[in-house]
C-alpha cells in the first residue's frame, strides 16, 4: 500500500512562508497512485484559496500490516441557523459529551482568535482549557489514515446525503481522532472560506454535523482536540500523527 | 514557469538513509506540468537500480525573468574499447583542458573508490587536486536547469545520434556546469549499472562523450567539478545549486 501526501502554498521561497492553500492524502493500493497523484495535483493548482506556486507530493510504500483498522463514527446533525448558533449548538454538545464549560469556552476563543487558518490542530484540556501542546500556529497534525475501501465509503456517505470532499475528509480524520486513547472530543469548521460546516466529534456520540458554523467567505478555519485528563500526551500525539490507520465503513 | 523535482529511494524511513533510485528535473510550462509528474513517477518505480518505496516530487512555479538563458555545449565524441581505455581518454582530455595531472589522478581515485552512488558532485582543486567542498558523500548537487525548447533539443540529439535520457540530461548538466564561473572541467560516469558511457567537458572544447568508461553492471557513478584555483566557493555553489538556467539549442 501507499501513503501518497500532498501539500501546497502560495508567495514563499522554496515552499517555506507561504501562505498554505490546500493539503491532501490518502494511503491507496499500487494501481491508484498515479490517478491519486493527478487528483491532488489539480486540486492544489485550482483551490478556492488560491493557486499553489509549490506543491510536494510524498509518496510512501509500506506494508498493509502496520496498518491498523478502526470503525467509521457514526453520523448525526444538528441544524443551525447561523453561524453564532451553530458554535452554540457546538458548545451545548461539546458539554453533553463531558468537556467542561470552561474549556469549551476557552476552545471557542481559541479557534475565534485565529488570524490565519491552522494545519494541524490544538490540543486543550477537556477539563481545564489549557493548552496542552506546543506546536503554536502549526498544531498537531493528524495524519497518515484513509478509507480502508474507497467505493464502499462513498457509497455510505452519499446514502448519509454527504458527497463533498470535505465531510468526506473530515469524517475520516474524526474516526482516527475518536479512536485514540485519550480523545473526550474534536471541535472543527474548515478552513475554505466557501464551506460553512463544522462538526464536533467523540468517541461516544459519533460525528455531529453542523450546517453553519462560520460566515459564508470566511478563510479561517481550525481544529480543536479536548483530551482527557491524565492522558499520556507524548503517545497520543505519536499516534495522531504516525500511525497508520484504515477506516472501515 | 514550474521547475519540477523527482528523488526517490528505498528501505529507508520516511525516504531517510534509504538507498537512492532516480532523481530527475525538469523546467516546464504550465500545461506539461501533469505529464512531467506522471512520467517522473513513472520513472521512479521502474528505475534499474530498483523500484522505489519513498518518492518526493516538489513543484514550484517562478517568474521567466529570474532565469539565465545559456548556450548548449558543442558536442565530440571519442571512441574506448574498454573502462580503462575510456578512463585514460578522459584523462588525456582533462590534461589537454588544463587541469592537472596530479589533479586528474586524483578525482579518477576519488571516483574509483566510491562505493556508493554520489547524488552530488566531488569540487576538486583543478590544479593541486584536493577537495573544496564539504559535502561528504553527498556532494554538491547542480540544480535548477533544463532546456529552453525541449523539442528543439530532442531534434538536435538524435540529430546527434544521442537519443537516450542519460546524454539529454547530461549534456543539459554539463552545460551550466560549465557556464559557471570557475569551472575548469567535468568528470562523470553514470549511477546506471546498464549505461557505461561517461563524458569530460569544458567550457574550451565542450562536452567529449567516451563511449565505455565502465563496466557493464557497476551501479556506482559519481561526478567531478575541476575548479580554477581561486574560485570564489560559495558563489560557485550558489550558482550550481539555485541559479535557474534553461538552454539554449
Amino acid at each position: 500500500m501507499f501513503s501518497i501526501k500532498m501539500r501546497s502554498s502560495k508567495g514563499g521561497i522554496n515552499g517555506l512562508n507561504g501562505k498554505h492553500i490546500s493539503g491532501a492524502e490518502r494511503i491507496v493500493g499500487s494501481d491508484e497512485v498515479e490517478s491519486t497523484v493527478l487528483s491532488m495535483l489539480r486540486r492544489a493548482r485550482s483551490h478556492e484559496r488560491g493557486q499553489a506556486d509549490f506543491i510536494n507530493i510524498k509518496i510512501t510504500e509500506f506494508g498493509e500490516d502496520s496498518a491498523v483498522r478502526i470503525p467509521l463514527l457514526p453520523v448525526y446533525e444538528k441544524h443551525s441557523g447561523s453561524a453564532d448558533e451553530g458554535r452554540k449548538i457546538a458548545a451545548e454538545e461539546l458539554i453533553r459529551i463531558g468537556v467542561s464549560e470552561k474549556a469549551v469556552k476557552s476552545g471557542l476563543a481559541a479557534l475565534e482568535q485565529l488570524s490565519d487558518s491552522m494545519r494541524g490542530a490544538m490540543l486543550l484540556d477537556a477539563q481545564s482549557g489549557q493548552r496542552l501542546d506546543n506546536f503554536g500556529e502549526r498544531g498537531i497534525r493528524c495524519s497518515n489514515m484513509d478509507v480502508a475501501d474507497a467505493n464502499a465509503y462513498i457509497q455510505r456517505m452519499s446514502s448519509l446525503g454527504l458527497s463533498g470532499i470535505h465531510a468526506r475528509e473530515a469524517l475520516v480524520l474524526a474516526s482516527k481522532v475518536a479512536s485514540a486513547n485519550g480523545t473526550a472530543a474534536e471541535l472543527c469548521w474548515s478552513d475554505d472560506p466557501n464551506y460553512v460546516t463544522g462538526y464536533v466529534a467523540s468517541p461516544q456520540f459519533g460525528y455531529c454535523r453542523i450546517n453553519i458554523m462560520k460566515e459564508m467567505g470566511d478563510p479561517v478555519g481550525g481544529r480543536i482536540f479536548f483530551v482527557k485528563p491524565n492522558t499520556d500526551l507524548p503517545s497520543y500525539i505519536d499516534y495522531l500523527q504516525n500511525q497508520i490507520v484504515l477506516v472501515k465503513v
